[in-house]
């Protein structure tokens, strides 16, 4: 094996340079890739030019000032103070249509024309609308054009109204209404209203927009939780409603009242109330060291020691191309991007050379709750709308992922300005606890490594942070997982329910209700399996009553179980199936292996808590039809180049009409292919949710953990190749036992065929020939020296944000609005 | 901080060291627990006595001393050639009853009296019985006494008739009948009947028992399959029924025959058929290297290169006595105990100081396959039989379990000798390759690793391993987790089949079907969730259409959500719901915490493949009532000593009359408790389901792959604290950012509170005050050396079998008949 004799020799002479060594010389091809150094790896490129890859700095100033020069009426300003003066909002790649990569990747066709996609934030008739739009080609030239962006959005809009004009203002109005009744805060909950003390109360928004046009507020408040950002957890019970009808902010009106489930009309109702004698007043929600994400000084026993940790002492073993953002790995090959709605997207996926999944990415995450007072009552987040990408912040090496990673920046242009989120996105490999496979025999035994690849990044929407997973196995498996952890949005619990009253959480705080809610993740998976051309079946494990002539005469009838196959053949939404008795496979029908079984990948709840739910509620109030693609688990449809997202994050401003409605994406087309009459031509996609239905607990206090969060969806090859393809990539051992050491499973007979006795025969460290021990795949042959940098990078110096900004100007706050930029 | 100071303290000195080490100099604390060293930690010893440990080899020969003088009359021998001589088969202990431990661990009550299990082997009336006997008290003295074993057995029986009198015998039978039709398998498949060449066939039975009595044996044609092992890949397509009805071996007729689909009513008309022109001949499998579980000469590129691996470099976090069997861990407390039939079970989990579960381990283990071949279509193992602790066999360190982990031995009793089994149970900790918690705020990030235990034993039964996972994790949460690898037991797929017409699996080979089977393996909780008396419901999350007070005028009824809980208030089997849509919760109801929450855990599907399933056939024919337990998902019960068990190894020998009948043990009594008219005292019991509906593909040879094939029962707490307690275990970091050193997530004001600058207020690595970056738990503060033996144990010094035996002298043959001992 000759890789591993090269390894044997190097480690020969290395053994040299140890005698002579001092603490901090390693072997030179020792590698610690320190996560801020730059590098001097070997250069790898990649085949083609990521063609999905985010706009340029210079890029995006180009389209600026091409986009102010072109449309000087607009009165386009640079740094907007509200959404009332107009300004681009968002600049970043409009990603090419399938159909225009496609010849470039797969046919020496050229790359696709590169074009932006420009949200202008305009106010037209006294309205803040945002306005797609389509700047190119790029680079900026006399052929480029600013043009309305409207065909991947299948309400033929390219624009979105919102009843939101000016956030910054609804916040201070806020503010002065709390400020307005101090003497009620103060007799109820200790404290009157000012966002500038660490003891002042916060008086926030839930808007909800009215079918009749605007806004309606309702405004609760909260202790701002200054030590640990847990504002999440410190709601303090008293709602105020705002009628925000009204265009002009002078014609609002406060009121009713909410308090400990008792609505009071107006102002002057609630504090003759509370005046009375036998008002019943509530506990409010005080911060404290509960509300600590971490316990400095708990000296449980153990905690002295660091625990086990791993390490990669030669180096990864994946090639990265960080300028086009290239992975390759063990035969998977694919292209990384991001978004700053939608974060990562994985671009052509191939492994072995054959093409497997075409676009790979997040959607939209939406957190939807219940409850019975105003606030939990009607929240829901549709996070794109916040960001999943921009609020993609810096990793903690050694933490998020392993100190020997790659990390890789995101740049997003807003407003005119180009962020740098460093380190956000990282890249590594990790060996599981567990194996890949194994087997012992009568005279051996064997074991393969399960060592994977993961891509990783973790969105923090406010009060909560999403780590988002891709994940590769050796065999050819994909997966996508979603953790979560975090502050939950708690909702504030009255102390006049009666235990069991509260149908919407538990109790987990002085009057914190855990806020029942559902998270729905959803990811586009456009795949291409062996080729564009598949069909999705049903492949069912059904029980069955049934005579066999060989059990006659002794067993009349049996009962056992059968597979059988029903086609998805339009359309739909599929719910992961009772018992989990069905397998969702995606075949192409036209590539066969080698025992002429359709070449397939099978698409399944992966390795999160149990199956992946859907929305809980049906046709929610809140959602309208912003999210449709919440309601089952998994949703197969034709690829078009007019529907590429199944969400839009705009669609969170016109949830009842959004510029996406996913329900006439999945409108029952036919997935039948090649008939004369279709111009279908196979190429199907896939929707999946990810998720959980959250109650949490007083285990989620103070976050959420992601051990017990996670949710995931795999895709694993099916009858893909003709053969386990992990059996060439992956690193293990073989034991021969007692001197039988041909004998593999079976009484230990000596092989005498020549062939196998060469693929058995090897050199062991002692350099005996026909040892009992045999490797395949390179192995540690000798010990390593870990610096500490690979143990605990040092976060002091390497460590490059200097604050978490929240950027968005026009909605500042995340979805939880944890942060606000002043 | 004080650990964290004692270790920065040692960490000095130890520096000191560093600069004169050899390369095998290590920090005195160094921990390297080479897998068969004899070691000298510090003594650690379990507060009670193991009261369920296995007996000693000391103990058993005194009872098979006391056995043989006792009972003369049944004319014990010790090694016994067949089932038709009388012996002690099994010898073990008899675990007390519960009822008789508690007094022992909560109360200061004695020790239980410590008994032993005995299965007499014996030939009644010509058919050779096993029957359950007690022996002890232990150790043996004069009130030792030899008593009938009734009451673990809903039966009412202590025996069971097998109506396998010799397997030796049936072997040879089929080896004769092979050789007497060597022209027509020479004619078929190309070679002829001899167990003793690596290229004659095997003729191997699957037994059916018939109801009127006696036997029916299909026997199938196999290659033996020699490099590998992997028998069961190749049927050979050839089949002979054997009336076996008789007692009388001589009077057993062969007859009829099954080839490519036809039944030939003897071997004469078989003959017949085969020299008719149009006779139809379907390519047999050969063996070649497709069989082989490595590919040692593959060269992909990056294989040269050792994978990423886990380190402890300065020793374990938990504590073993490896006498008693006892772990502690972060507050996990647990008993270890193994039997040669189930393997692991733990007893007496306890998490900081509280009950949680006091017995938690496997119960059967079954492979349940179907197809339109005769022997397919009836084959169906539960695998306890073979089993699933006497196949425990020794692990291989660095690949079953990491290099640092510690390892025990297991030893059993049968037919008058022990047998060891070395280094088949492992411990350690693993640090995931994501985190336990993290959150961005503002002005400060924080991370918590996730730090896990793992007790792991992997149980090959035959053609199959099974590695079997109790994972504990800081916040108080169980996991049971199995995994599977190893070859598939494969059908033989007919060349006249057309394609989709074989409804029980796929065709992966030459003559290769996947043959479709379901495992569904059982284990037993039984909860006692801070205290034995416990309620089980389901806590439902519904959809909900409601109008509500402060939602008006604008939302008359709101789409929306909201918690309903149902008791289970009897005995029954539960599935998981549709959607996930319901929290299955045991809560103590008597027991609250802070906030009036009764504590529970909840169970749920883990992190395996989506939600377990339940076996697929209803009714199965095969199993008749052997198996009931896998109808459903989960079942909750009453505890009662006199159902410890939901099955018995010998429920395999009489499936139609088995000794232990689930479904009269799940028969529906009520699990009300407090009443005056009830016995009841709220003790339940949960059996569980692990497995999966196993279609095996092309990818599942040679082996199948684990990663895929995980199945999981999480037990996670649901208000058991009153907060998350995983905080004061776990080690992590958080940082502050930009001067804004006790700003949390909000705004970065001053914190000023003197208790809260003291928690966030520590010395970084340079000894500076108030740094950016605060570590809690220990940290690495030094590099490490890391000793080869802690990458790639010397497996040629350290393995220990020298052969992995088969001891089953009566039932010789694994589950899948794939290592005989002659």
């Amino acid at each position: 094996m000759e890789p591993r004799s090269r390894s044997f020799i190097y480690l020969s002479s290395f053994l040299f340079f140890v005698a002579i060594a001092t603490w901090f010389i390693l072997p030179t091809n020792y590698h610690y890739d320190a996560y801020y150094a730059t590098e001097s790896k070997p250069s790898f490129s990649a085949p083609k030019q990521n063609v999905w890859a985010e706009l340029t700095e210079t890029e995006a100033q180009d389209i600026y000032d091409f986009v102010y020069a072109q449309r000087p009426e607009l009165n386009l300003v640079r740094r907007p103070k509200s959404a009332l003066e107009n300004s681009i909002y968002i600049l970043e790649t409009l990603r090419p249509n399938k159909s225009d990569v496609v010849p470039y990747l797969f046919e020496d066709g050229d790359a696709p024309q590169r074009w932006a996609k420009a949200v202008l934030a305009l106010n037209v008739d006294d309205t803040p609308s945002l306005v797609y739009h389509a700047v190119g080609p790029l680079p900026i030239s006399k052929e480029s054009q600013i043009l309305p962006l409207t065909y991947p959005f299948n309400s033929g809009r390219n624009d979105v109204k919102s009843e939101i004009k000016d956030y910054q203002a609804i916040i201070e109005f806020g503010d002065a209404l709390g400020q307005s009744i101090s003497d009620i805060t103060q007799e109820l909950l200790g404290a009157a209203t000012d966002p500038d003390s660490k003891d002042g109360l916060l008086c926030l928004p839930r808007p909800s927009r009215v079918a009749t046009g605007g806004l309606v507020l309702w405004f609760q408040f909260f202790r701002p939780g200054l030590g640990s950002g847990g504002r999440t957890l410190l709601p303090q019970g008293v709602y105020v409603k705002v009628n925000a009808t009204s265009l002009d902010q002078d014609d609002w009106t406060a009121g009713p009242y909410f308090y400990n489930g008792v609505i009071y009309d107006d102002v002057e109702d609630f504090r003759a109330a509370i005046k009375h004698a036998n008002f019943k007043k509530t506990p409010p929600n005080l911060d404290g060291s509960w509300t600590d994400t971490e316990d400095f000084d708990a000296k449980t026993e153990g905690r002295e020691l660091p625990p086990p940790i791993s390490v990669q002492p030669y180096g990864p073993r994946y090639k990265l191309d960080k300028n086009e953002r290239f992975v390759s790995w063990f035969g998977f090959e694919f292209y990384i991007t991001t978004a700053q709605a939608t974060g990562l997207t994985l671009y052509d996926i191939r492994f072995k050379g054959e093409r497997v999944i075409y676009e790979l990415g997040l959607q939209e995450a939406m957190a939807h709750y219940a409850g019975d007072d105003p606030m939990a009552g009607g929240q829901e987040f549709l996070d794109t709308f916040f960001g999943m990408g921009k609020n993609m912040y810096e990793l903690l090496p050694g933490y998020d992922c392993p100190a020997y990673a790659d990390y890789m920046d995101t740049h997003y242009h807003m407003a005119h300005e180009t962020h740098e989120l460093p380190n956000s996105i990282c890249v590594f490999e990790y060996t599981a606890d567990h194996l890949l496979s194994r087997h012992t025999a009568e005279f051996s035994v064997t074991a393969s490594r399960n060592t994977y690849l993961i891509v990783r990044s973790t969105s923090t929407v406010g009060n909560y942070d999403y780590a988002i997973d891709y994940i590769f196995y050796m065999d050819g498996a994909v997966e996508v997982k979603v953790r979560a952890s975090g502050y939950i949005f708690a909702a504030f619990y009255r102390s006049n329910k009666t235990e069991g009253e509260d149908e919407y959480g538990h109790r987990i705080g002085e009057a914190v209700s855990s806020s029942v809610h559902d998270h729905v993740i959803n990811f586009k998976a456009d795949l291409d399996v062996a080729g564009p051309t598949n069909d999705m079946v049903r492949l069912a494990l059904e029980p069955l009553t049934k005579s066999y002539n060989w059990d006659q005469p002794e067993v009349k009838e049996r009962n056992t179980m059968h597979l059988v196959e029903y086609g998805v053949n339009q359309e739909t939404g599929l719910d992961w199936p009772k018992n989990s008795g069905e397998f969702f496979i995606v075949y192409n029908s036209e590539e066969r292996n080698a025992w002429s079984q359709r070449r397939g990948y099978r698409i399944t709840s992966g390795t999160g808590m149990g199956s992946t739910p859907h929305l809980t509620i049906e046709n929610s109030t809140t959602l309208g039809d912003s999210a449709r693609w919440a309601e089952h688990d998994i949703w197969v449809l034709r690829q078009k180049d007019t529907e590429p997202r199944s969400a839009d994050p705009l669609n969170y401003l016109a949830p009842i009409d959004p510029i996406i409605n996913f329900n006439d994406m999945a409108d029952h087309e036919s997935l039948e292919h090649g008939a004369p009459d279709t111009t279908y031509d196979g190429d199907l996609v896939v929707y999946f949710n990810l998720g959980s239905h959250h109650i949490p607990h007083s285990g989620d206090i103070p976050n959420t953990l992601m051990h017990t969060s996670g949710s995931s969806v795999m895709f694993i090859p099916h009858n893909f190749h003709d053969r386990d393809p992990s059996r060439e990539s992956v690193q293990g051992v073989r034991l021969q036992l007692d001197g039988k050491k041909f004998g593999g499973g079976f009484r230990g007979q000596e092989e005498d065929d020549d062939a196998r006795v060469d693929l058995r025969t090897r050199l062991n460290r002692r350099g005996e020939k026909d040892p009992k021990v045999n490797y395949f795949g390179g192995t540690y042959e000798e010990g390593v020296k870990v610096p500490l940098e690979a143990l605990e990078p040092d976060l002091e110096k390497g460590y490059r944000t200097k604050r978490h900004e929240v950027t968005d100007l026009n909605f500042n706050g995340s979805a939880a609005g944890v942060w606000m930029v002043g």
